[in-house]
Formats: structure tokens, C-alpha cells, sequence
């Protein structure tokens, strides 16, 4: 149960008071998430989500929420925040930065075929397409900084060919030059469980809480390698085809990203490798139920290193 | 059919390259509204409402726009306009003023009960919660100066004695003060065609082309006129006390809003009866389906007039 902090009926029925979303009529933690406490929030006038969170500095928060505001003003099914009567996105509940967005509706797939990647690119490109227009700047904060540290930090709890694949990746992706790439506000999580499916239709993109500004084409990667791979985490051909040409389609690939391409699906394998080893063999207290196993991603990293799938043309 | 400026699908396919929600999949033309052409719009990446403005003039819509922005951001299910790449919310499609705008779900409820009676009350009180931080102001187009106008239009089709009940309530009207009343931006036209519901919840409140600054207490009588009548016009009154309970709730009424209460109920009834007898004896080309009988809110004013429902303590 991803709850640290809980939060009273009481306490939020008068924390409402600052909103004019009506009154409070149920409260259900949510047992999903890593990082914040999450709640559904039941009013007379909608449904909401109120997260508190618990690790992100409040400095870096209005850029998160920002962006969510943003891509809900251009169209896109993102959970748009609530603004208070004050017209503030951020407030503080229990000692903690709090805010409060729209709740979506939808499920996730976890076995999509072909139709969900191909809607999956194309809401990808659309994203990026949106962000393009967004003002505010913070670096991806799982970018190359973050990975030159994270390795330091796991290296000593892998096996000897885990440290020899981690040494040579990280070798060459510090040989790599990515300067060409178009840049921009990528989401850098969008995984299975971070959309909901309205029928055929997503209904919600959500967990914006990782997005930052980076290479587009390292997003493209994050999402093919969870969205068209097999449980093994091999590439599923039709799968990778459907979502790259809806992707293509929206935002065309540029020479640059086509020559990049294999390099980024192994930085971007090697990011969750590296987040997934840490949060295993580092635990921070309360994050240990949805701790998911480093193996998976470090076996896709061997899978995009041996083999790849070009991007069209 | 109130679609009085076709829109051809490759025309439309063309304009959307300027926003970030994808390409067109379907454009139905909307038989609905009496002012503006509108369709819906499905694109890759959601479904929308697109509105060509026929009779507003453009120097007035970002008022609307904005609006309809100010209080989705504050959380009401209120059709949120959606921005251009370049951050726009009005463009232009085949010579007219045009706009997207999310498109909601729900249907309309004609024969409300209690409880739905309540949650418009809610919600009427939370737009006008929301409203009082909105920056842009606009005259309620419906107000003072066009009643005495259009008053002076109709009045030579009508028969003798609603030549009389017309002098008389003007009369009434006029020597009313309702200056002590609180102001704030009204929607002004929150009848049950206006409001979709999902499920129990509203999912969506509509049709903002009306709203502007007015006193509060107008809009509470407009939908109070609308959602809480019988069929033949009398008020119910369990509907009546569940609508006013649940707005005095979010937003207690003044002394001067319960002194001035029976007043305004006319004067909500009278511009009805004159809007509609407009319509009806001085139709504007392409306005003809959509005509509703002036004979309703006529019989309202009556009503009215010879019995009233008090508002809650």
C-alpha cells in the first residue's frame, strides 16, 4: 500500500474548503505508486485524485503540474491539476506539498496488440508535438548524471558478468553522441501501467512525476521497449512496426534519431536497470511492496545490444 | 439541422495539423444550438467538439474561451477549450471564428428528480465559487438594456393581455434594486439540455454563450425555473428545496438575495418569454427548427407572479 501519509476524512473535508470542487463525499487510498501517497477523492461536484508527496523537493513540483496543465489545454487525456480558489495548483496538507487533478477514466492493458501500440505512438508524438509549446525547463532527472551515480551506487551488488555489461554500456553510452537529436518535454515513463484505456480510446495518460527535458527519441525507446516487447523482452515485430509508424506519422524521425536509434533502446534499458538494481539492493523505507526485479530490464539491455528493430523510413 | 457552415472532412483534416491531438477519424455534424455550427470531431487522439461561431462576434469569444478554461482548471466538468501549437484557443475555418473544445459524456435528463435537482444545485453554486477568481468580464448579454429592447420589438405581436402583463412586469422590473445583490460571472442558461449526466455524477455542464457579469442570484432563478418546475410550469416543491438546500450549502444566500428572491424569479421568467417570443415572431434565417414556444415562459412569468418558494434560511 503506497499510503505514508494518511489523510482524515476530517482533515480533508475542510482542506476542500479551498477549492470549489463541492464537498467531500468518500476518500480510498490508492495502492499504486512508488514515490506519493495517492488518494481517489469523491466530491458532490466530480472525481479527483489528491496526491502527497514524499520525496520530490516542492521547488521542482510546479514544473510537473505545469506540464500536466499544459498538455490537457492542447487535447491530451492527461490528469489535468485543480486549481484552488487562490488559483495555486500546489497547496500542503499534513506537512506535505499536496495537489489535487482530475481522475480519468480507463484501465491498463497489460497485453496490447498491435491497435493499443499503434495508438500508443501516436499519442507519444502527440505529446511531444504539445510540450514543444511548454515554457518551463528541468532536465530529465534520470538523465546521464543520474546514471553515472546510480552505477557507482549498484555496481557492488551485481554479479561479475552483470558488472562487465554494466562497465562496456556504460563506455558506450559515454561515447555516444546524441548532440543531434531533437529535444524536448519527454514523459520518460510511459509503461503499461501509466495509460488507461477507455474502449478503444486512452482515456489517460498518467505519472508525469519522471518527465523532464531530454532527447524525444530516449522517450520513443523507454515506451518501445515496455509496449512492443514479449514477456521475454524480446521484440515483438508488428507490434514495434505499429507503433513506430504511428509515432512517424505525427513527428517523422529525423536521420539523426534513425542513426541513434539501437544505441537509445540500450540507454534507455539500461535507465530502468539501473532504477530497478537500486530500488532492490537500496531500499529506501516504505517503497519495498512494488519493487519490481533488475533482471528484466538487464535482460532486455543483452536482448537490444544483440538485436534491434529500425525505425521507418 | 443547426450546422449552417459545412465543413468538408479534408478541410478539416488540414486545420488540425495545427493542434497536437492527431489526425481525423470522424466529423459528424451536431443537430443541436441555436447560435453556432457544431460537430464532433474523433481524431487518433481523442474526441473533441468543434464550434464555428455564426452570430457571436469574434471581439467577444475569448471571453467565453477563457472562461470555459478558468473553471476546467478549477475542476468542473465544463467542455475546456483546447490550444493550439501555438497556444491558442481561437482560430478561423471557412471565413468563421472556430474552436475545439473537450467533449464531454452524459446525456441530458428531462425529468430530473430530487437528486438531480441537488447536484445542479451543487455544481450552479461551484461554478459561481469558481467564477469569482476569473479576471475577464463581460456583460451578461441578456441583461437590463436587452430587455428593454427586445421588449419593444416583440410587443406589437402580442395579444392584448400579454401586452399588459408585459407593461406591467417591465414596470415591476424597473423599479426593482437589485443592487445589493453579489455579482459574479453567471452561465445564465442551465437548463437540463445543458447539463450531461454520467450516471449519478454531471459529467458535463455546456453551452457558455450566454454567460457574463450579473447578479448571482439571476442564474439561480434561471435554473431554478427550469430544473424545479412541473411540466405546466408550477414549482415542485421537494425539487425546489433540494436545489436551493444544496446551493445555499456551497454558497449561503444574502438577506438581499432572499429579499429580492420572488423578483428575480420573474425577472429570470421574463427574459425567456422574451428571448423565445424574438425567436418566434422575428426569426433570423436559419434559426427555424429550434424555435420553442414563447407560450411557456409566459405562463412561467404568471406563476410566478401569484406564488413563489422561499430560499433556505
Amino acid at each position: 500500500m503506497s499510503v505514508f501519509t494518511a489523510v482524515a476524512p476530517e482533515t480533508l473535508a475542510r482542506w476542500l474548503g479551498r477549492y470549489a470542487i463541492g464537498r467531500l463525499v468518500d476518500l480510498q487510498g490508492i495502492s499504486a505508486g512508488v514515490q506519493n501517497s495517492n488518494f481517489f477523492v469523491t466530491t458532490t461536484l466530480g472525481r479527483y485524485v489528491l496526491t502527497l508527496f514524499e520525496a520530490i523537493p516542492r521547488a521542482e513540483l510546479p514544473f510537473y503540474l505545469h506540464l500536466m496543465a499544459h498538455l490537457a489545454r492542447h487535447g491530451l487525456p492527461v490528469p489535468a491539476p485543480i486549481a484552488d480558489r487562490d488559483n495555486e495548483y500546489l497547496g500542503t496538507l499534513n506537512q506535505r506539498p499536496a495537489a489535487l487533478v482530475m481522475r480519468l477514466s480507463g484501465h491498463s492493458e497489460m497485453a496490447p496488440s498491435e491497435r493499443h501500440c499503434e495508438r500508443v505512438g501516436a499519442m507519444l508524438a502527440g505529446l511531444h508535438l504539445a510540450g514543444l509549446s511548454y515554457g518551463r525547463k528541468q532536465d530529465n532527472p534520470r538523465g546521464a548524471a543520474w546514471r553515472t551515480v546510480t552505477a557507482a551506487r549498484v555496481r557492488p551488488f551485481l554479479a561479475a558478468d552483470e558488472q562487465a555489461l554494466l562497465d562496456a554500456e556504460l563506455a558506450f553510452q559515454a561515447a555516444a553522441n546524441y548532440a543531434q537529436l531533437p529535444c524536448g518535454v519527454i514523459h520518460a515513463d510511459l509503461f503499461r501501467d501509466n495509460v488507461l484505456w477507455d474502449g478503444d480510446y486512452i482515456g489517460g495518460v498518467i505519472d508525469f512525476y519522471f518527465a523532464g527535458q531530454d532527447a524525444l527519441l530516449f522517450d520513443v525507446a523507454v515506451t518501445f521497449n515496455d509496449w512492443c516487447a514479449t514477456p521475454s523482452g524480446e521484440l515483438d515485430p508488428q507490434r514495434a512496426e505499429a507503433f513506430l509508424c504511428a509515432y512517424h506519422a505525427e513527428r517523422p524521425f529525423t536521420d539523426a534519431e534513425r542513426a541513434d536509434w539501437a544505441a537509445m533502446l540500450r540507454a534507455a534499458a539500461l535507465r530502468f536497470w539501473l532504477s530497478r538494481a537500486e530500488d532492490f539492493h537500496l531500499p529506501k523505507a516504505g517503497e519495498m511492496v512494488h519493487v519490481k526485479s533488475p533482471a528484466e530490464y538487464r535482460d532486455i539491455l543483452r536482448l537490444r545490444i544483440a538485436a534491434t528493430h529500425p525505425l521507418p523510413l
